[in-house]
Order: C-alpha cells, then structure tokens, then sequence
C-alpha cells in the first residue's frame, strides 16, 4: 500500500545513497517518461488510489486456484468500474484506472477488441444500435476470430455463416472441430455477445470471411443460447498470470442471427443474398489496426520497464563477493557483466517509450490522412507498425526473463513478481499477429521498396532512408576514435547502410531463384534479420529524434543522450556480424564502439537508480519484493514466504499418510 | 497412457506420412540416444512402466492449488519408493523410475546432494553411521548452503557454527535475518536432517566455512526441534513445476549438536577445540562436482529434447497458408523460417547428449586419477564442466520457450507441456552456480593459460588446441566452396581460431589496465563471450569426434553428420560477429557456410519427426497434447480443455454478484 514516494513507517530508505548520486532532476525525467505533465499528473494520482484500495491487492494473486483467481478478477473488474462511475472519472483516468489494476480480464477485450470492431466494420446504423449497449455495459463482448485449427491464417477459417434468404437470417455454424473457436478472451465465462469471424456464404457461393454479432449467452440467466457450445480453454502459462482471462472455445449448432448482425460497412449482403462491395475503401480498417499496435508497443515499454526497475533496484540491494577487509560486498550492479546485462535492458525501456508515443503521433497522421483518403502512406505504416509490434514484443519477452536471471535465486520466487510479468507478458509475442510472420510483411514490404528504387517511386516514412541507395551502398564509416561514436549522424549512417545492405543482398538472392516467392521462401530467414535491421533502424532514429526536442530538466537530455547511445551500440555490439559482413565498419570501429559503451556503462551507473524512479511507478503495480522503492528486499521476502499455504500447518498434512511411513519403514514391510 | 510405439485405440497415426520419409533407421538411432543397448532397455522398460501407472499421471498437474499438489507430490514419491522395492529394481532402475515419475521432490536432494555431501566430506566413521540411514531413508536430508544475503559466495554465509568446548558440541546460529537458510529443497515440510553450511568459531577465530550436520525436525512427530524455525518460501515460477519442491527458509536460535556432526574429512576439530587439516587433499571434492555437473548437462539435453519432440510433431501437424486450388495448406515445418529456428535445436538437442555422454567418461577418468593422486587436469576439468553446465542449461532455458513459441498460440496452453518445462527448468541457470559466475570461471582459466603460453607448460584437454598458438593467431580459412563447409577441419579450425583470438585479445586488453584485477573486471563482459567460445567449440569437437566412431544402423550417421553441421554452421552465423572480427574467415566464407546451412536444414526436413521419436519418449513423459506421438493435437487440446475447474459449471461462480449487476446496470444506481 506504499506510494512509491513513501517509505513504509519506519523503514530506512536502503537506496537514499544511489538516489544522492543522481546527476539529473528525476522530476523533470518523470514527466518525459509520461509524455506531459498532464498524463504524469493522472497516472500518478490514479496509480496511487489503485495502490491504495484493499480491494486491487494482487500479492496474493500467484497462490490463488484458478477458481479463486478468476472470482477475484471479477469482483476487481466490477469494483473498477463502480469506482470510475463513483469518482466520475474520465475515459482517460478510466483506463488508466483498468491500467493500474494490471489483471488481465474480459474487460480488456470489450473494450480494447469488441467495440472498436463494432467502430470499424460495423455501418452507422449498426453502431447506433449496439455502440450504446456496449458503453453501458448492458451487453458484453469478445472478438472471436481465432480457431482451434487457424490463427495466423484469417483466411482459412472454417466457421460459416450461411445467407437463408427465406428467413433472413444467417446460420452460423462449426462444421468441424478445427472450426471452434478457440482463444477469445472473455469468452470462456462472460461474454454475451461475440463478434465471429466466419465465411460467408450465399446463393452456395462463398464470399471471404466477415464479422457476424452474435449473441451467444442469454441476458435474463447467463446461459449459453441453445446451439451455442462455451467453456473455458485451461490453464495457461505461469501462477496468476493471464489465467485470470476466460480465454474460451465457442461451437456453434446452426445459429441462426438476423441478417442486420453482420458488420457490414465495407460489404453488404442484401436482402435478397446479393454480395455488394460498399465504396467505404477497405483501408479504414488500417486504422484501428495501427492504434492496436501502438498500444501494444506502449505496453511493451510498461512492461519492459516494469521488469528493469526491479532488476536495478535489487541489483544495487544485492552485495555478493569483493569484501575487504571486512567492510561490506560489492553491489552486483557495479560488476560490468551485470551492467551489460542490464543497462541496455534500460536504455531499451526508454526507446520503446518513445518510439510508443511517435506511433501515436503517427496514428493521428494516419487517421487525418484517411479521413482525406489519402492512402499513399499505409504500406509503409503497416509494415512499420508490424515491424515495431513485432521488434519491441519479442525484446520484451526475453528482456523480463533476462531480469530475472539477473536478481539470481530469488528472482526464481513469485514474490519477485517476475515470474508472473513474463508469464503474462510473452503472448504478446503471438497474439495480434505473430511476430515472425509479421516480420515476413515487412521484409517483403522492403524487397518491393528495393525493386522499386530505380523506378522514380521515391520511399516515404520510415523507409525514406532507402532514397540515398547509392549512398548507402557505397559509404565508410568515418569512425575513427572512440569519440566518434557519440556522433548522431556516424551512428545513424552505419545502421541505415546495415539495414539497407542486408535488404538489397535479399533482393539480389531472391533475383536468382526460378520466381520471387520461391525465392522468398528460401531465402526467408536472411529476410527476418533485414526486417529487424529495419526496424532497429526505426527505434534508433526516432530516438535521436527525441533528442533534437527542447527537453526541460537539468541533466535530464544528458542522461537521455547516454541512453541513445547505450541502445545504438549495444545493438551495434549484438549484430556485429551483420555490419561487417556488409562491410559498413571494420573490426577496429568496432572495437571503439565497444569501448565508446564500456564507458556509457560507467555513465549510466550513478543514475540508474534514479532512472527507473523517474517511471514513478508505485510499489502495488511493482507487486515485486525485491524491486520496493525503499530497497528492503529481505524483510519483505522473508514476510511474503509464511503467507505461503504450505505454512498454514508446522507439521505438513502428507506427514502421517505419506512421510512417517518412510521414517519408520512400514512401507517396506510387504517386502519382507 | 499410451506408450510411444501404440496408436491409442483406432485413432489414425497423423505422422505416418512423416515416418514413412526417413531416411534412416530409427531403432539403431534410439541406442545411440540412449547411449548403449542396456541403458535403452532399461529406459524403455520404466518409462513404460511409469506411464501405465495411474498414481503417476501428471496431466493435472498444472490446475492444482500449491497444497495439493504437494500432497499429490508426496503421494507420488511414496508410491514410487514402494515400486521400487516391490520390483526389486537396481538402482539404476530406482533412478531411472524417478527420472520418468518428472516431479521434482525433496528426495532429489536427498539422493543428489545430502547422501553425496556426506560420502565427499564424511570421515569414514561418519559416513558408517549415517549412509546406512540414509539410504534406508530413516533419515531424510537437504542440503543448506544458501542463505537470504548469500548464494553464490559462500564464502559470505552468516550462520555460525561455535565450539562449546565444556559441552563438546557446536552451537548453530542464525545472527541475522540474511543469515536465514534460504532456498534448500526438501527443507520445507519434510526433511528431518540437512547438511549446514555454516562459520566455524573456536576459540574465538574464526576457520571458514563447513558442513554440519543438524537434525532439524522430531523423529517421532516431525515437528521442528527447539530452536528451529522452518518454513516453505513460497510459490515458484509457473503452475505445477518447481512447486512441488518445498523450497525451505530455516532458522537456528543457538541450536546444540555434537561435534561429531561436523563433516571433518578434509578439516577437524579436535575436542579440544583445535583445528586440524587432514591430508585428504581438497581437491578430492572435486569428483563430486564433476558428478553433479555431468548431471545437470544430462538434464539439459533431456530437457532440451523434450521441446524439440514436441515442437517438431506440431510443426509437422499444424499447417496455416499456401493453400493450393483447395488442397490442404502448408505444414509449418516446411517454413524456412520455422526450420531455421528448429532444427538447430534439433541439433543441439543431440549435440548436448553427446557432450553428456562425454562428461560421463571425464568423471571415470578423472576419479581415477584423483585416487592416483594426479592432480593435474583438476583446473581443465573444473573450466571444462563449468563451462559446459553454464552453456547448455542457458542454451536449453531460451530453446525450451522458443519451441513454445514455434507453436504459436497453442503453446502458451499448460496443455501444450511447455510453459511447465520452462518454470520448471529455468532455474537449472542458477543453481549449483550462476552461469556468469561460472562463466568467469571459465574465463579466468582460459587468460591464465594464455598467459602460460610462453611458459612451456602445455595446455591439456579441452584447452590443448591453444598449444597450436601460433597457427591459430596466423591460420586464415581455407573454405572456397560451399562443400567445404562439409570438412571437420575446416569447421574445426574456424572455431578453434576464434576462441583462441578472443581469449587472447581478452588477455592483451587486461593488460593495459593498472592490475590485472582491475583489467579483469573492466573487460568481463568480452570475456564472457570468450568463455562461450570455447566452451562451444569444445560441443562442437565432442560432436566430431563422436562421428569418428563406429556408429551402426543404416543412415544413422549420415544424420548425425548433418546434424553436427547444422550445430556448428548455426553457431558460426550467430556468432558472426566474432569470427568476422578476429578475421578467422572473411564474409564471402560466412556466406558460403549460410548457403550450406540452408541446404542442410532441408537435409533435416524429412527426417525431423523421426529424429525426434528416436528420444523414444512416452506420451506420458512428454504431457503435451500437442507433441502426441501420433499427432492427434486438436482432439487433444479439445478434450484437455474441458477439464478446467472454470468448466465445472456452466454459468460461472460470480455471474449473480459481480457480471449480472453490471448487465442489469444495478452497480449504477448509486450514481443516480
Ligand atoms: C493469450 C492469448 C490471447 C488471445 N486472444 C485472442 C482473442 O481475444 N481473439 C482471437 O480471435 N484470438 C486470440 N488469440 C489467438 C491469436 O490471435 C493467435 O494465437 C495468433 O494469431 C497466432 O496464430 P496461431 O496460434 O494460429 O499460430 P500459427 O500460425 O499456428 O503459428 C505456429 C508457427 O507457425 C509459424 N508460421 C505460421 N505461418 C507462417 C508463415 N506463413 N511463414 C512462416 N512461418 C509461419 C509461426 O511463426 C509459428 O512459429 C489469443 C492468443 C493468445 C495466446
Ligand atoms: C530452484 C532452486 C533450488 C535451489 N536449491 C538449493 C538447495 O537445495 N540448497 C541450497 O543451498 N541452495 C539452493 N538454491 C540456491 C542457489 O544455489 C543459488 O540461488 C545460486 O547459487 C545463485 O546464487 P544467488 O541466488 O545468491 O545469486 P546472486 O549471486 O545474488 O546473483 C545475482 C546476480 O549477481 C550476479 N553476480 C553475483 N556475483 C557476481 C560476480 N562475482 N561477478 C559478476 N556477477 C555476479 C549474478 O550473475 C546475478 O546476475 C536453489 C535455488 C533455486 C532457484
């Protein structure tokens, strides 16, 4: 229940001497974090009213049954609400509020998936209709669309939905079992209506897939609707967890919904069962799709960071070996191995956050473009957005996992809460789109980009780089101390002549294979390493960006400026091979390089405490004993362990049946 | 229930198909897994055996709460005991049994680090007077080393050990809250003795630290002895796995136990309170971490093995996209991008049981020469085993979540097996010492015998290519072909020449610093990456020479030689960086050996599905619906779901009080 600011009553601030040595004004840091003042001022006021409401405890969450656990997410979700309505919070301080209660739940996909779904697809008319009930939450819904037998394959569902022009209905039905629906949060228990992605059919004709409302629990008792099979799909990765989402498995029997219930902005099918394309352009639906990704790429950076306050705080609380004479260990997290474990994790919590808020820029410009149908930007959107959903959830995942091998043993108990972060953290890495296949887009995205430089068609946005092929192709680095790698525009060139390099050398093998795609095939894992040059490119880029802005605080762009840095280098240090194989440095630049980062590390030391203070982030949504704000990590442990359920008896309830039979070997007394 | 060569009744084996495609025998490959025709015969017998007995099903295992789990734990381990003596199994047999039963419990440190400490450090008389109870188990033990403030420097524990000399006995005590025993298994709720680490005082000086052993819990009750505090440290990483294990803290307030309870071969205390060492040399407890760390590689490639077989059978079951004109879409195995991330697990899969095997062999040779008194190979061996357990445990940790990902949604379901084998087998990265501890180690061993080099004292073992300096500062590659990259020498000398370079560069950067401490620390992070060097080339020539034997059955070592490429030839494109750098081969060889890479994992592709049943796993071992041996996932996962407690009723627990008031708008009426 401590505010991040607060130490418990009479607790001694274990890290008051790190937060001393701090070389910039963490207040100011705070609110670059947060992207204003404004949205500073509302997480931290939200953020405390969660911390301090008995009712959004999540200590306990890891040692709860997957019944107990899925009873309390409810009851939370339901408090949520009735406080946000309460306290008349607005629609921002309202997801924050969802934000800070950080339990997955059916919420997330009414919100986050059936209403913009609904927003999206459905006509104006059909969002008249159910916008209002969906708002008020009269009705409840989920996004089915995955099946057990296709995820990543929209296409080949195999729900149909089939036009009864004498009725006017559609029937949907599961005609195999590879056909169920399978995955939709919210499903398994919840919901009352479903957005089902299904085939159309009409006139025996098949028509692409569409999204069908389909109520499928009644709204008196709950009950599933007849023709209408639900449970829930089973335990998932980790204690706590994603567990607490209903994630569901939906069959249908020959449902039959009215014919109005199919969203049908972008294709009608009329009421004689004619198929009409609407001259509403398909792209609107690039929309929504880049606000999803950009909110996936901010919760990247939640998570992320999240993870590294943890680890750093515990890394200055943890002393192991280097005592002398006596005096105390050293700190781990003044071992250079440490560092180089933790610092870029650090420095790439700070990249993915503003990478996350230029996406949102980014969404503005996109949506004012549609609105003026100018589509000319949204390949290169889409693949940038895919490629930064699929970058930034992939370093996450490893990321968490990596700080909790960096707080050694104890980061293996759930009471570090990393456990949990990285159980509930990695299916970012699948869901919305799988990260390899995503990947897959945006290189071919780039291989069309390449074939088509010498056309006069010049490369836009993120790929306007390509523009200076010639450039690119031929450049040296200049790098020639270990200055020089502190320089923007050496940094910037060296990955723009990586990133480009490894894209044309994919262009140029495809080239020799009997046709593109069978050369695409073959040469697809080189295609993945491009399409993460490219992207790598896009974090750096929009970082140094970052840094060109008029940033307030004394010391605050210095310490962002070392952690630009740390990023490019240690990415540089990562994909070596990558930039001397295309021979954009020599095996001497990167050995300054190397060196450059050995001395950013020592830079970023003293503050690294101080960094991840400036997440202002409370000891509630740390939810970590070993990452509290005030550093005692042992008192806090050793009180978590006796809540354990195992403790509830001295003596263990096995003990007569199963242990005192071994101690006093009559077990083995058949065998005599 | 199935056993991994019968179909379950009438189901239609999925993989046929596959089988039908190999190109080699498979029962010859399942000795070579095995390792002779004995140990698969042995292995095959209780791995059915295990299987077809109800008390051992796991599959629930994932849904139970923390207490009954523990309880189904105990049940398990008393059964499995009663098995073993009612079948008169060897030990071999027993520890067979216990391997397959896959539940880890407090007699894994009985039999693995109580009974073995006592055998390494026990005099005679002591090892007389408590082996017998022991292996009876009218005793059971842990092993208690680490506390709260100390793990991995031992030297660091707080617990205190002083001779009373008026009584003849030690008094262990527990001085501070770090000082707490902190992470020992079996601890928790059932051993009656461990072996305490612990500071011995006499006289008022202080000797070090060394084992004692302590009764802990009551004989007749099992309740903790006067002035013993236990406890379990609560909840693990992930639902079911590690959870098993009461993990314990321990607490001693000036607990009394005879001197004879320290473990006194290698140090004793005489009744008078003097402190002898005996003439057993020190080094002799090396055969026991040499034992236990041929053990934990043994356990890697188990591991290891387990994801690989269930990631290869859903990739060759799951297809998604490339649907032709109707016909079935593509299986994801045929994926590049899926083979090129697989198969080089598949690889190391086999190249860590080979290195396993090997290590075996080491521990024979270096027993004997430790009762030969030869001392001389002690440090290589020491580098050597740290190395590699630092290696494959870390390597295996990020397989096993990569093959989870391999299986894209499906996998993130307990019901795949894979999220419980990774909770479960993380942890392998930090006992029995952190892999970056353990790493410097290793690179402490390799700058020593660089700087040795000039000495004449030749390098032995695994460092004996550093002999050959000269050349392999000089040697530049020889591949000019594609097929080169087929040539052991080539492939071997690539490795050996980077290792050396970077462990040689290591040495000269350290030089440059005031002391060769602070030169150490300053370049840890590159030595890090010198140690994986060599620690990979050691895989890589274990796998060679292993090709150098007589291996029989038709195309099995065929198989085993593409394999051991696809091992090395990954390696050399991941590490890219490292050989381009230290100028070992140019990036038109690097580019060679990727071409051959790609050719390779298409050799791989036919018979993936039958290198993975070569591991001749059971169903029940694996627990995956998804990695069945005949490839009826869907069924699988369907059937798995519906067990969730979640699906016991069909309107959910909290439906009146928490979803019903939200749908009927009854939480809102406050607000009117
Ligand atoms: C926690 C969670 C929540 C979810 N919530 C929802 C929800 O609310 N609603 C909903 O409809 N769905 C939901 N999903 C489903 C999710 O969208 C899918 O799992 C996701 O789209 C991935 O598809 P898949 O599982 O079919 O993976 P697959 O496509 O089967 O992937 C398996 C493997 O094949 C590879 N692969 C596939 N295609 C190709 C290709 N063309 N080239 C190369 N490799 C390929 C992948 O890289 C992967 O390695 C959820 C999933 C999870 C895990
Ligand atoms: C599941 C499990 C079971 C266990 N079972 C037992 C048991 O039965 N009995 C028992 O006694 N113990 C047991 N342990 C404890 C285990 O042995 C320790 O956790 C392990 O030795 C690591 O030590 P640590 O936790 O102190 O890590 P720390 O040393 O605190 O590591 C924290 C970080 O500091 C870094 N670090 C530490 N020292 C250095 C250095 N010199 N240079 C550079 N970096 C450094 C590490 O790399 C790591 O990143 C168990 C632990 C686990 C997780």
């Amino acid at each position: 229940m401590a505010g991040r600011m607060e130490i418990e009553g009479g607790a001694v601030d274990q890290l008051a001497g790190e937060r001393s040595r701090a070389q910039f004004d963490v207040d100011a840091m705070k609110i670059v974090w947060a992207g204003s003042q404004h949205a500073f001022d509302v997480s931290d006021r939200i953020s405390r009213l969660v911390a301090s409401d008995p009712v959004f405890r999540k200590d306990d969450r890891t040692s709860l049954g997957r019944k107990d656990l899925f009873q309390n997410t409810l009851k939370k979700m339901t408090h949520a609400l009735k406080r946000i309505v309460e306290l008349r919070l607005t629609e921002e301080e309202g997801t924050k509020l969802r934000f800070f209660v950080d339990q997955p739940s059916y919420m997330d996909l009414h919100w986050g998936m059936f209403i913009p779904a609904i927003k999206g697809q459905g006509t104006e008319e059909q969002q008249e209709k159910w916008l209002p009930l969906a708002h008020k939450m009269q009705i409840i819904g989920c996004y089915a669309q995955t099946e057990l037998g296709h995820g990543s394959n929209v296409q080949g569902l195999e729900t149909t939905a089939t036009f009864d022009p004498k009725m006017d209905e559609f029937i949907i039905h599961s005609p195999t079992l590879t056909s169920s629906k399978w995955w939709p949060g919210g499903l398994g228990k919840v919901s009352t209506h479903a957005v089902v992605y299904a085939r159309l059919i009409t006139g025996g004709q098949e028509h692409g897939i569409h999204g069908f409302i389909v109520q499928i629990r009644s709204l008196d008792d709950h009950s599933p609707l007849p023709g209408v099979t639900i449970g829930d799909i089973g335990t998932k990765f980790g204690s706590g967890a994603y567990n607490s989402m209903d994630n569901g498995v939906l069959r249908f029997s020959h449902v039959r919904i009215p014919r109005k219930q199919m969203l049908m902005r972008v294709c009608q099918v009329t009421r004689e069962g004619n198929v009409l394309q609407s001259d509403v352009p398909k792209q609107l639906i690039y929309g929504t799709m880049v606000y999803v990704r950009q909110t996936i790429v901010s919760d990247a950076s939640a998570a992320l960071s999240k993870a590294v306050c943890i680890a750093v705080r515990y890394s200055a609380v943890r002393r192991q070996f280097g005592s002398q004479g006596g005096g105390p260990e050293t700190q781990v997290i003044d071992y250079k191995t440490q560092q180089s474990r933790l610092f870029p994790l650090l420095a790439s919590a700070y990249a993915f956050r503003f990478v996350g808020q230029w996406l949102k820029w980014l969404y503005t410009d996109v949506t004012q473009r549609l609105e003026a149908k100018d589509f000319s930007t949204l390949p290169e959107v889409h693949a940038c957005t895919a490629g930064l959903k699929s970058l930034t959830t992939s370093v996450t995942a490893d990321a968490i996992e990596e700080c909790r091998k960096l707080c050694g043993g104890h980061g293996y108990l759930c009471s570090s809460g990393l456990p949990e972060l990285f159980a509930v953290y990695v299916p970012a890495c699948t869901y919305e789109g799988d990260n390899i296949v995503l990947l897959l887009q945006v290189a071919r995205f780039l291989v069309k980009t390449v074939s088509q430089l010498g056309s006069g068609k010049q490369p836009v946005g993120t790929t306007a780089y390509m523009g200076r092929a010639e450039h690119l192709l031929q450049c040296t680095s200049s790098a020639s101390s270990v200055e020089d790698w502190l320089k923007p525009s050496i940094i910037l060139e060296a990955f723009e002549a990586r990133a480009f390099r490894l894209a044309v050398a994919c262009a140029q093998s495809i080239s020799k294979f009997e046709s593109p795609e069978a050369g695409f095939a073959e040469v697809s894992a080189d295609l993945l390493e491009a399409a993460i040059a490219h992207c790598q490119l896009i974090v750096v880029s929009k970082f140094i960006e970052k840094l060109q802005e008029d940033i307030p605080g004394q010391g605050v762009k210095e310490q962002l400026r070392v952690l630009c840095y740390v990023y490019a280098l240690h990415l540089l240090h990562k994909h070596l091979g990558d930039f001397l194989s295309t021979g954009c440095i020599t095996p001497e630049q990167a050995a300054l390089a190397n060196e450059q980062l050995r001395s950013l590390y020592a830079q970023v030391r003293p503050n690294a405490v101080t960094l991840v203070d400036a997440f202002n982030y409370t000891d509630h949504f740390l939810g970590s004993a070993l990452g509290r704000y005030d550093g005692n990590a042992y008192p806090a442990l050793y009180a978590e362990a006796w809540k354990d359920p195992l403790n509830d008896s001295v003596v263990t309830d096995g003990y007569r049946d199963y242990i005192r039979p071994i101690l006093k070997q009559t077990i083995f007394l058949s065998r005599l």
